[in-house]
């Protein structure tokens, strides 16, 4: 169990054992686990909060930063929070068993490709304990067993948190082995997980780029790197200005630190001057910094003019994380799409216009996961789009790119049914 | 264009421009492309056929061997096939633009994820020049750029169908670009090709295990790993036996040098005296080299015995690609579901039974890519399947599994449409 010393690899393995049966597990079973692991979850509350005091302790005494302290701390209503969350992907739809597609050839074949469970999924995740929770929540349901790897300072919080969902979901009939901690934070354990070809079908990173970049070094098993996200709200020639203004702010403002905020404005030329003075002067009431190109501070009005940073090269390529803004005026559509294209991190990108071309053009042209049509870039997100929960975006192209919910937790079997049919 | 001394990051990078322009093109111009190319693969066969005859002489000096040779070798009959399979993918449904799925949001934004090529898929590749055009039509028809990388043993040949491909795509409307075959067949060439993260979208390797081990070496960018296949035939208790046999002697001697020709035999305690001495029989009568387990020779009858090899515990997992079968008798269901899911390359997989239940049973249970309910394993094919041409086999789980069809070559982005939307 979660905090016993088994080796990494022996861990896999059980979970690998366990996934078998979890893929063949009816959908109550999976429900009636999720469900106990949120009673569990609110049963056992002082017995977390007790070992989440622990690792508050000593991240206190380590001089964690007020921020980091923020994501380890759990609360009691965080703690129903993350109960909550059990029960709602309970709730939502099983994708194994799906039917993808399926046909009956002409020798009288049947074809049938269907959904099915991954197999083994490994999430190693940074300081947030309720990860712990989320993605054995995704992953079960899915049919997947889970390897879960946290940090060495939510050890206490994660060991809790792991062996209440695995006893929680043993006691409602899902396999031994199928949810299980590796001990130990250090980056031994993370290669020996990453390198479980055969047996760990996918990692999934939750964190920094320091730990993304200890993957790519090492892994050798599949990886879905979640993204980060330069993301543009382009404003055309034919934009409704007003939605412009509040696309423009929404997507910077909303929540700055959200990988689907935006970090660039691009403004078409022909409405930079009708446009540029009220936006900037909005986003700047708004607390944003703004980092602008000489047409658009020679647009921005005279009001603004020493508020204005000029914005340097790199600035394009930057994914601010913060209230700061790149603003750039270009010629048109084209300049627009090249630049995003260029720039971009193929995240979420917004484009405001009346002109059906337009839209049309940018989204044929426009290389990314996401793309908004008149809408802020913030609603990427698989709850926001009708998914459910997810366990990150993905910017990649291939497997799964945009929101990962359950469905990009699986693969598929094509099932092909005769009357002893050979080939000819 | 295909024969000049341009660096492989050029040619990467004129792909990536050529992809942009590729992805917004109608379906019209891609077909007129295919069709042009089969034209001038016929107009030009003189030319082809003196490309060929270099390369199959330089073949002969080098001592290839006759299996080599005859894949480098075109004939005028062998032309006109490769043009007229150009000429079937055009025929195929454009898998760009499909909507997979959509929805309004109870926010009234309109979420559609939109099936989208891939961008710069690179095809590397061994002997047979014939992949120069088949995989020239997939990735142009599915609106990806291509950029080919043959074996020095056939490099006149990929030029001069490279040249023609290039010269028909672009006079019908393709960019330039979007076909290019890079010059040298070394192993730098591989490095580059396989290294140009954000420029090349996809590798896929056609040819041995040397090919595929090289890349796994290097490569930065992902790669789609043609499978290796170990398949086995289960006969159940309750088979229909006459099925069974005509299954295992199809799926062992229809073609045994393909992936998905049968490996073992595992047959089930309760009939293996009723079926295996008569299905032996016909396997030996068909030429086939008889491995067997103890219990399986015990059963196989006195007339075969002189002609049976013991299987080794290295037997159950070799691909043989010869006509040589492992035979085992297990004592049950869930015994022959272990075996396979222990030494299978989860490729292609068969039960015979008439049990509903044991069916279903080993639908759940095998993790493969294709399973095969009373059929032969010989059908896993993207053209049997249904789905057109393939470009191979894939027995990883994420991205694509099974035949590796014009679907499976892209990737796909969310388009979400709203009235100036902001996320509350």
């Amino acid at each position: 169990m979660a905090t016993t010393a088994v080796s990494v690899t022996d861990t896999c393995l059980a979970a690998k054992a366990a996934s078998r049966r979890l893929a063949a597990l009816p959908t109550t079973v999976k429900d009636a686990a999720l469900l106990a692991i949120a009673d569990g979850l609110e049963q056992r509350t002082q017995e977390i909060l007790e070992a989440n005091a622990r690792d508050m302790e000593a991240g206190r005494e380590n001089g964690l930063g007020a921020a980091l302290l923020d994501r380890l701390e759990l609360t009691p209503g965080r703690i129903a929070t993350i109960a909550a969350q059990a029960r709602d992907i309970a709730s939502l739809t099983d994708p194994v068993g799906e039917v993808v597609e399926g046909r009956r050839l002409p020798n009288g074949l049947d074809v049938r490709k269907v959904r099915v469970p991954l197999g083994v999924i490994a999430v190693v995740y940074e300081a947030r304990p309720n990860v712990t929770i989320d993605a054995t929540a995704l992953c079960l349901k899915s049919g997947n067993a889970i390897v879960l790897r946290g940090s060495s300072s939510a050890a206490h919080s994660n060991a809790i948190l792991a062996t209440v969902a695995s006893e929680a979901a043993t006691s409602a009939g899902v396999p031994e082995g199928a949810v299980s901690l590796v001990a130990g934070g250090g980056r031994e354990e993370l290669a020996e997980l990453a390198t479980q070809s055969g047996v760990v079908d996918l990692v999934i990173p939750r964190g920094g780029e320091g730990l993304k970049n200890a993957l790519r070094g090492v892994a050798t098993v599949p990886v879905i790197y979640a993204a980060s996200g330069n993301c543009h709200v382009y404003v055309d020639a034919a934009a409704d200005l007003a939605w412009a203004q509040e696309i423009a702010v929404n997507a910077k403002v909303q929540r700055p630190s959200a990988c689907n905020a935006a970090e660039t404005l691009l403004v078409h030329a022909d409405v930079a001057a009708a446009f540029l003075p009220g936006a900037l002067r909005a986003l700047r009431d708004a607390g944003v910094e703004l980092r602008v190109d000489a047409r658009a501070r020679a647009l921005a009005g005279e009001q603004l003019a020493g508020e204005l940073l000029d914005a340097t090269r790199a600035d394009w390529d930057t994914e601010f994380l913060a209230l700061t803004l790149a603003v750039a005026v270009v010629d048109g559509l084209d300049e627009a799409i090249d630049h995003i294209n260029a720039h971009g991190s193929g995240h979420s990108e917004a484009i405001v216009s009346g002109d059906a071309a337009a839209l049309r053009a940018f989204e044929l042209g426009v290389d990314a996961a996401c793309l908004y049509l008149n809408a802020s870039t913030r609603f990427t997100d698989g709850a926001e789009f009708g998914m459910g929960a997810e366990i990150g975006n993905s910017t990649q192209k291939l497997h799964a790119r945009g929101p990962i919910g359950m469905r990009e937790l699986c693969s598929a079997k094509y099932v092909v049914q005769g009357d002893g049919h050979v080939r000819p």
